[in-house]
This record gives C-alpha cells, sequence and structure tokens, in this order.
C-alpha cells in the first residue's frame, strides 16, 4: 500500500484531474492499460527522465557546487538576509537615539502620533497592524494586492520609525517581517536576474516564507527560531524541501546582525545567566503556570474580539472614527502610563530585569520595580500592560505582539516566584496566545540559555495544549476581522470525513472548450446584470468583441426566427 | 486569486478526483451549473457544517478544557511519551551496568554478536539496520507489513540489549525511534479505548511522528529537537496542527526522563562550559569546516554506496553471507579497536572530552587522547571511526548512525581547534549525512548551551547547502537499497512541469465495478504466467474460486463452440 501523499502541490492536483479525466471518459479501460504494460520501454524512458530530475544521479552533481541550487536563488536569498538585517539598523539605530530622551512629553506624543496616522492614511494603508496575520495569508496563497508594495515598505520604515522617535512602544517584530516580504516580493519582481523567482508562483511563496524567517532572526538574533517560526505560521502544510531556504536566508541575516552588534553604536542583547535547572517538585508550578496562561491568553483573544464587536455594534462616532479612536486611546495609555516609571522602559530591558537568576532589587533598574511594593508594582505593571495590548490591537497603527506580550508574559511570570518563572511565563503566554511551539526556541536563542528547557517545555506543551481547546490563534482572529478567507489548522482525524465538494467552490459559471455558442447564450440570459471585472481579466477586450459579436449573432437569429 | 491548497491530504485529493469525474462527465456543464447557483441555501448549509468542523466556533469551545482534543488522543500521546522514557531506563541501566567492565575479551564479543544474529535471523529481520530509513518510509505511507509487529520490538530490545552488554559500540538512537514507533503502533491497535486512532490513517501518522519526536528525544534529552527532527523526517509535506501533538508527546517523554536521571543509578549527561561567542573573523574558518563536513559527508556516502554495490557484484560467498560479512567485520573493528585506548570509549564519553572549553589533556579521560600526541591520535580516530561507521552500517545489525556520527564529526571538528570546533564538526557532518536542521537544535539541548549559535548556524547552512548540491541523505539512499518506494524531497520550483502522469505508476492492471467478464477473461489470456501473491492479497480464496469457475466456463464456453 503506497500512497502518493508527496505530490500534493495545486498545479499536480489539477492535472491528475485532467489525466485522471482522459483515461477514465474511455470505456475500454483494460485494454488500454494492457498495450500501456507493453510498451514498458516509454515508461522507462519517462522515469529515467524523472529520476533525473529527482536528483538521484548523485555522480553527475557532484561536478556542480551549486547542483539542484541555482545560482540565482542563492544570491537572492543572500541578499535578503543582508538586507532584512540592514533594515533592522536602521530601526534599531533610531531607537537607541531617542532611548536617552525617555520622558517624552504628552503632546509630543500625540503630535508624533498623528504624523504615523496622517502618513499611513494618505501614503499606505496596508501599513497597519500587525502584518503577521498578513504575511501568514499570503503565505496560504491569498493575494493581497498592494501589500507587497514599495508604498507598504516606505509606509512600513517611516511610520514605525516616527513612532519610535515619538516614543511611542510599538513592537517591530511585524515591521521587520513585513518589510523583509516586502523586499523579498519586488527583488523576485523587479531584478532581472531573479526573474525566475518572479514567475514561479510555488518558488515566491517559499522565498517570503524564508523572508518571514529573516525577518523573525532580526528583531530577536534567533536564526533556528525564525525558520522555524516560518514554517509554523504556514496554515496547513509544510513542504519540508524549503526549511533549508530558510536556513540559508537566516544565515546570511545572523552574520550581518552579528558584524552590526560588533559596531559600537548598537549594543548587544545581554544574556542571561541560570543555573543548571535540577529536576524537582517544582515541575507541579510549572504546569500551573502553563494553565494559568492558557488562560489568560484565552481571555486576552476574547476581549480583543469584544472590543472589535462593540466599536462596530455601538456606531459611537468617537469610537469609529480611525483618528478619534486612535487619539483616545494613545492619550488613554499616555495619561496612565505618564506617572508610573515602570511602564516607562523599553520591552528589552523589561526583559532584561525579569529574565534575571538575581533579585529584581540588585539588577541595574530594579529599584524602579520595587517601590514602593515589588509585588504590587509587577501586579499593577501587568494588569495595564494587558490593557495597553488590547487596546494598541485595535489601533490602525504599525504595531505588533511579540515584544509587548514577552514583556507581560515575563512579570506574569515572575509574581509567581524568580527569574524561571518569568522566563515559562512568557514562553507560555505567548505560545498560547499565537499558538506556537517556536516561541521556545526563539526564548533559548534571545536568553542565550538553553539551561531551563524541561521547565519551558512542560509548561509550553501544557499552555498550547490547553488553548489549543479554549480559542483559536491571534492571527486567525485577526484575519476574520480582517474579511481574509479562513486558513484551518487541520489536524485532528476529522479531515478524513470532508469531501473536496464541501470545500470547492462551486459558485462560478464557466465555460470549457467545447461548450457551445448556446451554452454562452444560456449565460447572457440568465445574468443580465452580468458584470466583467475589467481589472481581473487580461483578455477582457478579446471578450468583449466576442460578446459584441455573440449579441449580433443573436439578434440576427431572433430577427430571422 | 485564492488557492485551496491547504487541503491536500490524498483523502480528499480522491474524492476530488471522484467529485470531477461525476461533474465533467455530464456534457450539460453549463445548465447544471446555473442549477448548482441558484441553491444556495444548501452550500451555505454546507458552508456552516464546515466552519462548526473548523473549530471557529469560540464560545462553544471554552466550555471545554480538552475542546477538539480528544481524552483519548491526550492520553495515548501521554501514555505513548512515557513508556518510551522507560524503555530508555532499561537499555541505558544495562549499558551503564556493562560500562565497568569495558575490556571485554574479543571471543565474548563474537560470541555476542552471533547470539544477537541467531536472534534476528531466526525471530525478527525487521530490527536490522538503523530502523529510521524504514520509519521515514512509514511516515510517507508505505505499509511494512512486520516492521512495526511486537516481534520486532522484542527483536530490537533484545539484539540492542545484548549487543551493548557484549560490548559492541551500536547506536542506539535508531532503536529508540523504532521501539517508541512500536508501542505508538500496537497501542493504537490492540487498546479498545484507542480505537479511534487504529481505525483513523492520518490519525496513526500523526502518532507515529509523535512516537518518532519521544523516541528522540529520550535518546539525546531534547524534546524541541525531537519535534523538529520528526518534522524533517516527513519527506514532503509535513501538517502543521501536528505539531503539538509530538510536543505533548515529547514533555511526557522528558518528565519521565527527568525524573530518571534523579535515581541514583543513571547519571545525567554531562553539561558544557563554553564562553560567550564573540564574533569574529574564525567566521571563515567555520565556513570553510562547514564546506569540508559536507566533503565529508558526500564521501561517506559514496562509500558506503560502492561497498554494498561491490558486495553484491563481486558474488564471493565470503562477502555475501550475512554471518560471515557479519563475523569478518565484527572481526576487523575488534582487532584494530583492541590495542587503541581511545576506541573503548562510549560515544557519550567522546563527545564530553570533545565538546569542552579546556584542552584535552586537562578533562578527565584525556590523557588517553594527548598520548603519544594529540594531533595524531585525534587523525586516527578520525580515519578509523569513518571505516568504522560505514562498514558497520552494511552489517544486518540493529546499529545506528547517530552517536558515532556525532562522535566523528565532534573529534573532526576537533582536529581543527578548540572545542567550539567540535561543536561546529559534529552539526554539520551529522546535518550533511542526514541533510537535517534539527540536529542543531538536539546539539544545543545535548551540551545545554546556546552561547554557541552563530558558529553553528552558518557551519551548518554551509555544509547543508554544499551537501544538498553533492549527494541526497542517507536515509533515502539506504530506503533505495531496500527497495523502498524513492521518496522525493521537493523544493525547487521545477515541480511545477510535472505532471500526475510522469509519477503516476500505470503498470498495473485492475478491474472496475463495471467490468464485464470478458475483460478478466482477456488479462488471464494475455498473462499465462498470471502469479497471485498469496500473501499479498487477503481475498486470495475469493479470487481463487472466481479463477477456477472462470476457467470453468471458459472450457465450456470452447467445447460449445
Amino acid at each position: 500500500m503506497y500512497e502518493l501523499k508527496d505530490l500534493n502541490s495545486l498545479d499536480v492536483k489539477l492535472n491528475f484531474l485532467q489525466c485522471g479525466i482522459d483515461e477514465f471518459s474511455q470505456t475500454s479501460g483494460i485494454r488500454r492499460q494492457l498495450s500501456g504494460l507493453r510498451s514498458k520501454s516509454r515508461v522507462k524512458v519517462r522515469q529515467h527522465k524523472l529520476i533525473k530530475f529527482k536528483g538521484i544521479d548523485v555522480r553527475a552533481q557532484q561536478n556542480d557546487l551549486f547542483g539542484n541550487l541555482k545560482v540565482s536563488n542563492f544570491m537572492f536569498l543572500v541578499i535578503l538576509g543582508a538586507s532584512t538585517a540592514l533594515q533592522q539598523l536602521i530601526q534599531q539605530f533610531s531607537q537607541e537615539q531617542t532611548c536617552t530622551q525617555r520622558y517624552v512629553q504628552l503632546l509630543d506624543k500625540i503630535c508624533m502620533l498623528d504624523i504615523v496616522q496622517l502618513h499611513l492614511e494618505y501614503y499606505s494603508r496596508d501599513s497597519e497592524g500587525s502584518s503577521l496575520p498578513e504575511m501568514k495569508a499570503v503565505l496560504a496563497g491569498v493575494h493581497i494586492s498592494t501589500f507587497l508594495s514599495i508604498r507598504a515598505f516606505i509606509g512600513k520604515l517611516v511610520g514605525v520609525t516616527v513612532a519610535i522617535v515619538g516614543g511611542l512602544s510599538l513592537g517591530r517584530y511585524g515591521s521587520f517581517v513585513h518589510m523583509s516580504g516586502v523586499i523579498a516580493h519586488q527583488m523576485s519582481y523587479r531584478i532581472k536576474f531573479f526573474q525566475n523567482i518572479g514567475s514561479n508562483y510555488q518558488l515566491r511563496l517559499q522565498v517570503i516564507s524564508a523572508a518571514i524567517a529573516a525577518g523573525t532572526c532580526c528583531s530577536a538574533g534567533s536564526p533556528f527560531g525564525g525558520v522555524i517560526f516560518a514554517l509554523e505560521l504556514t496554515s496547513t502544510y509544510y513542504m519540508m524541501g524549503n526549511m533549508w531556504k530558510g536556513l540559508l536566508c537566516t544565515t546570511a541575516a545572523i552574520i550581518t546582525y552579528s558584524l552590526m552588534h560588533q559596531l559600537p553604536f548598537v549594543k548587544p542583547p545581554k544574556l542571561t545567566d541560570f543555573e543548571e535547572y535540577t529536576f524537582n517538585h517544582e515541575i507541579i508550578f510549572f504546569i500551573i503556570l502553563g494553565y494559568l496562561c492558557a488562560r489568560v491568553g484565552a481571555l486576552f483573544i476574547h476581549i480583543l474580539t469584544k472590543i472589535i464587536f462593540l466599536r462596530g455594534k455601538l456606531k459611537n462616532p468617537l469610537l469609529l472614527n480611525r483618528w478619534k479612536w486612535c487619539s483616545i486611546v494613545i492619550l488613554f495609555i499616555s495619561i496612565i502610563q505618564f506617572p508610573l516609571r515602570f511602564l516607562h522602559f523599553p520591552e528589552r530591558q523589561v526583559w532584561n530585569v525579569m529574565f534575571n537568576s538575581h533579585q529584581i532589587s540588585e539588577v541595574q533598574n530594579g529599584q524602579v520595580w520595587s517601590n514602593p511594593n515589588l509585588e504590587l508594582v509587577l501586579l499593577v505593571y501587568c494588569i495595564l500592560k494587558f490593557i495597553f495590548i488590547v487596546s494598541s490591537l485595535t489601533l490602525p497603527l504599525p504595531n505588533g505582539i511579540f515584544a509587548p506580550m514577552i514583556s507581560f508574559g515575563a512579570v506574569f511570570g515572575r509574581l509567581f516566584d524568580e527569574g524561571i518563572y518569568a522566563v515559562v511565563g512568557a514562553t507560555c503566554v505567548y505560545g498560547s496566545v499565537t499558538k506556537t511551539v517556536s516561541i521556545a526556541i526563539i526564548i533559548f536563542e534571545v536568553t542565550g540559555q538553553i539551561t531551563l528547557l524541561v521547565p519551558v517545555v512542560i509548561g509550553l506543551s501544557v499552555a498550547y495544549a490547553s488553548s489549543q481547546a479554549m480559542t483559536m490563534s491571534i492571527f486567525d482572529v485577526l484575519l476574520e476581522f480582517k474579511n481574509f478567507p479562513f486558513l484551518p489548522t487541520l489536524g485532528e482525524g476529522d479531515t478524513i470525513h470532508l469531501k473536496a465538494r464541501d470545500i470547492m467552490n462551486r459558485n462560478f459559471v464557466y465555460l470549457r472548450e467545447d461548450s457551445e455558442i448556446r451554452e454562452i447564450r444560456d449565460i447572457l440570459t440568465q445574468f443580465e446584470d452580468f458584470n466583467y471585472d475589467p481589472k481581473n481579466y487580461i483578455e477582457y477586450e478579446e471578450l468583449l468583441s466576442l460578446e459584441k459579436k455573440l449579441q449580433a449573432d443573436l439578434q440576427e437569429e431572433c430577427s430571422k426566427v
């Protein structure tokens, strides 16, 4: 019983269908088969061709370093990785410069916000939001017309940079991934050398997947985490042969990234120093923490859904108008944030304080956290951060969930006990909200330690499994709100009962090669308000002339009768 | 342009084909479509059903912890993980016990070998070899009748245990994965509670994938590495919804594993202590090392292929006979190994010495390596280990490539310089031989450190990309030799030009439901030496009786004429 489940790409499927129809439509099936058996030589030739394609021919390939890896693809991935790392430099540099003047005035903030929004409103609306849900949709094959345009790139770059200069704490993770995706898309279209990528739909998707890996790698310095995150963002099936492309791209990115961090003006992230973990009864607390994190994640998604629904339902002009809503939220966040010093830290500094084996009061900036009382400050931070993240996700600004969510999770974990719980909490909260496993590897790479392997894996798997039962991933929720087609996560065996007719779109009219004019007439008479959308059809002109001719024919026929 | 590329599983494809035929076989295509458009209500009901299935209904799921995760599946994965860890205990315990009496006599060794081989020959031939290629084939949908039987489990367990007691240095990695797979397969069939898994082909494959993750996790103590290795062993497309099942299973395994290591009689693996890596010019050496490792990996596969071909070609009874060949190789290995003390260490101890930031002579057992000269010893070890691994892979014994290959790579890397190169070398050699990325994460988890992230990722991606151009993975090579269907690694865009007819097996005769007796007669007359293989057809008896009846009919017909 050998089932060819490995060649499932759509084009093959369509050909398969065609082939099946050709063969089945003939009633003398057996006779045809027998003749097929006789012409074994033909089959052999075909098999040989196939084997050569598959790359079994070991000897022929050994002469060529690049073998089945085209030079242009190799170059493409390296350039993509390096340029992703370089654009990170620009952003990090601008952030470092403004890091000193931390107490930006309230008016400044609102002013900057308005610039960002003005820019986005009239320049590129595609730069709004986290971009990760959209990237997921792109990977699944949804074509979003202007999402990967240069306009979106500039919009994102300017938007995020101005926002950071203005002191708004926005996640930059999604923006890296988005910009990296734009670079990949534009390079494959605009540069003639990479034309083979631009003209091949499958290859283009693979390259965008590699871009996601590079973007993740640059924002957190985590090459393997990036590759696996790109893999997890693929909603259903991942093509394994694609993995090393992602790896190559992240390698180029990490080399550039490492080079950058040798330069004096960018500080490398601080590595943590946890002792080796010895297995003990604490494991029960990690399980409890994992479950609680899943609950918090579910609550987060629930509240986010409620807010978005309510905004639409209340029809209050103050809430519905983008500008007013945005100003209200930012004003609200800024006013609360202003007197509380522990809310002023950039996310990275929060991580450095939390992911630490020492007491909080002992580390740098630690005094702020333990004044007046450590537990109280952590609790207040948790509650406020939760509200801030939820409300800022509803804004039409370029923002992310990665960095704030990790901060929230870290503080939430630290509420329990020492630094180990912060690491586990951050992993669990982010893992349960986004339904990703790769976060564990990203956290290991960010903290530079893997000693907490056992607690993290236990917490994450509990959080993942219980959140699996509670809600869907935040990416899918945001996609739903943006009216993209739902991308199901297959996994349960129930798919076995699904028939193709359950999912296929049968709601359209088509003509076949051997369709008769009569059928076209049927369509035209049935649908009097039949509209062609000229943008979608290249051969619109041809069709138009055909239609005119047809209607003339029809009139002629009618006049005859 | 939205393409439903996400529902590609085979059953759907077949239904799709069926559906297509039904629809296309009617000539009044357009009319049918128009009627379809009218019955939109029907479509809506179906869509609603579908959406409910996909789990969008957030609220309904929040009431139930297990939601779309069935309790039986959850239990299954936990039991599978725990039992995999427990069987590791048995093996490790037996190894620890014999570790003290390291200098087993030559005769003892041959004797033990014969016991193992006798056992395998007459008890279970499925326990031979590394088992990882077979697991890859199983994941791809190849049905190997007795490979996942209890017989194979006992064969493997006894074989490996006796071999280890006898002092043969065999990899245990493949055997863990194999045994874990058998546990998963047998549990799903034999235990009534898990019947829903046994009866569902897709779910069974997912469970076996989880078993591979658990097996990997137990042999190296690497939960995330295990999950990602299981993912990479899938030859073409991986279903992402399956990932958390693997994670749950490895979590159960790692908890049991950690509990075990608290017990006094099993020593935990030693963690390494590298300093934080700072990026410098050394990066060029890592690139060179990566390329050299890819060359060595290609040479390894080339020589292995040559030896297997030569054995078949020479037709020398001394080489072809399993017993004689096995005795020759083991005698050869043992005689060379006997006087050289550095070849006596178990693999784990070699790793501990190599993966070390100190000088070799300073660490425990280090003196053996630097006597008479460190470089000479390392070089001799490399050459001999290379020969040993290649020759032992041709033996009909349960053996693996993971542990010996890592040792070889570590020493090869150490030939360059300090411990960092050992880690990079081990990762690169194994990664290029097996074409896996997960090895990096496994190595991080084995060494308990992630500080060498940058060198490892650079070396590995160079090794992977260049070996991609040189040879295929060793798993595929071994599968080729065992005459399993080739499992292509898709990835290049060239697949877009492949038609289904290029890969489908058209070289068989079939009957359709509406086939006439005449067609059966055609087949019987065409193939006079037509053989049924009674093992392969369950309904052989039925077919036999039909054939007899047919031939009686034929004779009757002939006599009439």
